[in-house]
């Protein structure tokens, strides 16, 4: 059987397959941060030239923020399905420092107990997934000397940074990008040990405010008492967001969020979800949401308002008794169902607005915006991909939620009328987003397998 | 009239007396910041060289923290009171930095529509102002070949920080400190016009503190929803610390809190206090502390509770959907009457550490703290300065309250059972503690003509 060979192939070339993601990893690709941007545009251009030498036809493509990556393969002597893979190439930013047992651009193979592990920003997320499905073709063209279908190859820079050009790159190219089914790799395990197809995905709203009080920094013992303190007023606004069951309590936020069908409660109730190691992992031992909510829900299918950055005054050393100008925060929305994020933006600033007491005002800056996804499980590629999943791990794959916002696969939906398959190799303790991120070699391997499998199965 | 003679002196010396103090102000002493600890070291260096030049046996005194200067004047052949002066070397930090009009310093002389006035960081606080003593002791030595009474000089680096050495070196230091009376040059005109003895001062409480979650950053999609968020917990904490009548919430918080007394009540009223000005100012319209209290009384006789720092999770440009493992805030009280800050920091700990949810702990952090200050203005020294600064500023002087904590004069009762005098000539537009701080040359040199008027008034 060829796929035999392939996965002896991958076996072999490991060594190569990890140089290469240690150098791609190398690139700081931060989209965040305007300071990176050659990077991200560096780390464009090494893709291009990795599909290139695939054999696909390969162009780093302009957006007024971080260049896309198209490359198509279209050999005439293929049959079978037209698949497009997504996956991103930029990542996360790396602060605290600090806490990094070693420099995150500088990555390292490590030893540990449970294994090895690959050590960098971007190791996880996403740079070691998209290379699992790389891999994969690579493995197939030395087998066979072509690839197994029509492949489209689509990877972005600002999966990081809200995505601003993607929706607008998608309406244009759309004749260019569509395919019959997407394959997204920028997903986890479930429980780190069985394989997952996610079909349900929240969507995000970033907001940005800033309260104005005085027009300058006032000193406390002048002022204090009789001038109005924006971080007071910040702080009051963020507390009002809850209430004491943990509840969002914007108007109309509720409106679009689902009850979990049934059959979904069965399967989810059926997956065993340990949430006390879940939390215990991170140092915690109590779900904090809604009260009456199972932590597998809260995380799936509930909606969340996270504040994800607070700052104002004076935050250095020592003590400054200022009574600062003005106060910051970074608020976050995990959207399911049909929450629109657009009414939600609306009513999150007319709460604050209306919160706002006389001398203040705000100002509001939006970080991208995005719906809720659900799979159509009912195409043909989701039952041949779980079986392939399958085979590779040795556990039955699993449908599942996803607490994460992965917009794109929803975009695929809504505007090039695709179906998309996440399938991805993470583990919980990957700490995606937090220091010290790592892939463990095991995902790596196996994930290059698993797309050799998928595609074998996608094509027969 | 000798008193003639050494004001003309002083108006004739004006210039020399402006590059002596642009020279003190080319110093970077912020006290706060560990950064600056040779800065700080090189101004004490400085005060010592000159207060030698003016015939006082000065040195630096070591301390744990930032150094005193201490200097003696005790000639035979002068008679009289033996005053203390005190002042201090030290500043405030200077961010943001990006809101100074110059590097605050490189200090430099503008002129201004309301005439010149010197520009830097410690222009007014507090270098320009403890210079003017400084300088009417170098008009009175060059007229008279001596000082006119014993004099004791003490300047402080740790003022801006809490002051945490002071009170062991007064106590260990004692007789070496005691004087008759002491003069704090540190305070201002009343509504920037009316020469002020402030005889009632706040007291100052500093905390800070860490709310500590998850034992690590965490990413908002995988935990948002089940994993508590410092942010949230620390926002609901400082909201409830105020009513909405804005009275603090802390159980006994307003024990020892005086109620004004009608005549001080009628003084003030006497004072015709624009609040309106004094808020618009700085961009306020509506005072924002208790309903029921007059702003004057808000800001000189009524405590106050501000945060004047906050930060948590990500801060900078663009966005990361984080959940922090910590949050943290800096909080201030500003005390009067006999408010023990002691039992306010117990109160407030307490208040905390009964608000945390599960899986929260928080870690407390001191900055200083402060009884207020009621002076006896029975003490003859009292009137002679009041007839003093009304002689040189045309208009007669008062006795007022004064929002801001100046604990020293506090400790001169405390701990050498001294009164002591708080006259300054620092203007409400100054911008102490904020970007473009500044001394108008009139404080200067009519505060440098007052000092002669007082230390004449003092020692007829």
């Amino acid at each position: 059987m060829s796929i035999d060979a392939i996965l002896d192939r991958i076996d072999a070339a490991m060594p190569q397959a990890t140089e290469r993601l240690l150098d791609l990893l190398r690139i700081p690709s931060i989209s965040t941060d305007p300071a990176f941007k050659a990077d991200c545009d560096r780390a464009a251009d090494w893709l291009v030239e990795d599909l290139q030498s695939l054999g696909f036809e390969a162009s780093k493509r302009p957006t007024p923020g971080h260049p896309m990556v198209v490359a198509h393969f279209d050999a005439p002597e293929v049959a079978g399905p037209h698949l497009l893979f997504y996956g991103h190439y930029d990542v996360q930013p790396v602060d605290p420092l600090a806490l990094w047992s070693r420099d995150p651009f500088d990555p390292q193979i490590e030893e540990t107990p449970a294994g090895q592990v690959i050590r960098g920003r971007g190791a996880s997320d996403d740079k070691g997934q998209l290379m699992t499905f790389l891999e994969a073709c690579r493995a197939w063209k030395a087998e066979h000397g072509t690839l197994p279908c029509r492949l489209t190859i689509f990877l972005e820079g600002e999966e990081e940074s809200g995505s601003p050009s993607l929706i607008p790159f998608m309406k244009e190219n759309a004749d260019e990008l569509r395919a019959d089914v997407a394959l997204i790799c920028d997903t986890g395990l479930f429980e780190s040990k069985t394989p997952a197809i996610v079909t349900m995905l929240r969507g995000l709203l970033g907001e940005e405010l800033t309260i104005h009080g005085p027009s300058k920094d006032l000193h406390s013992g002048m002022y204090g008492g009789v001038a109005i303190n924006p971080i007071r007023v910040l702080s009051g606004i963020i507390a009002g967001l809850h209430d004491d069951n943990g509840r969002i309590t914007l108007p109309g936020f509720y409106d679009g969020v689902p009850e979990l069908s049934d059959d979904m409660r069965a399967q989810w109730q059926g997956l065993a979800f340990d949430h006390a190691r879940f939390l215990g992992d991170v140092g915690l031992s109590v779900p904090a949401g809604e009260s009456d909510r199972t932590p597998l829900e809260m995380i799936w299918s509930r909606p969340t308002c996270e504040v994800n950055g607070i700052w104002g005054g004076y935050t250095g050393d020592g003590f400054k008794t200022v009574l600062p100008a003005e106060a910051h925060a970074k608020i976050s929305f995990r959207l399911v169902g049909t929450q629109d994020p657009f009414a939600i933006r609306e009513a999150f600033r007319g709460y604050v607005t209306d919160a706002l007491p006389a001398d203040c005002r705000v100002e509001f800056k939006g970080h991208g915006n995005s719906p809720a996804g659900q799979m159509s499980i009912t195409h043909p590629a989701f039952e041949a991909s779980r079986a392939a999943l399958t085979d590779e791990w040795g556990v039955a794959a699993a449908y599942v939620g996803c607490g994460g916002s992965i917009p794109i696969a929803g975009y695929f939906k809504t505007y090039l009328d695709m179906d998309a398959m996440l399938i991805g190799f993470g583990k919980d303790d990957d700490q995606i987003h937090s220091p010290n991120e790592k892939y463990d070699m095991e995902s790596f391997h196996k994930g290059i397998r698993s797309w050799a499998r998928v595609l074998d199965r996608l094509t027969r």
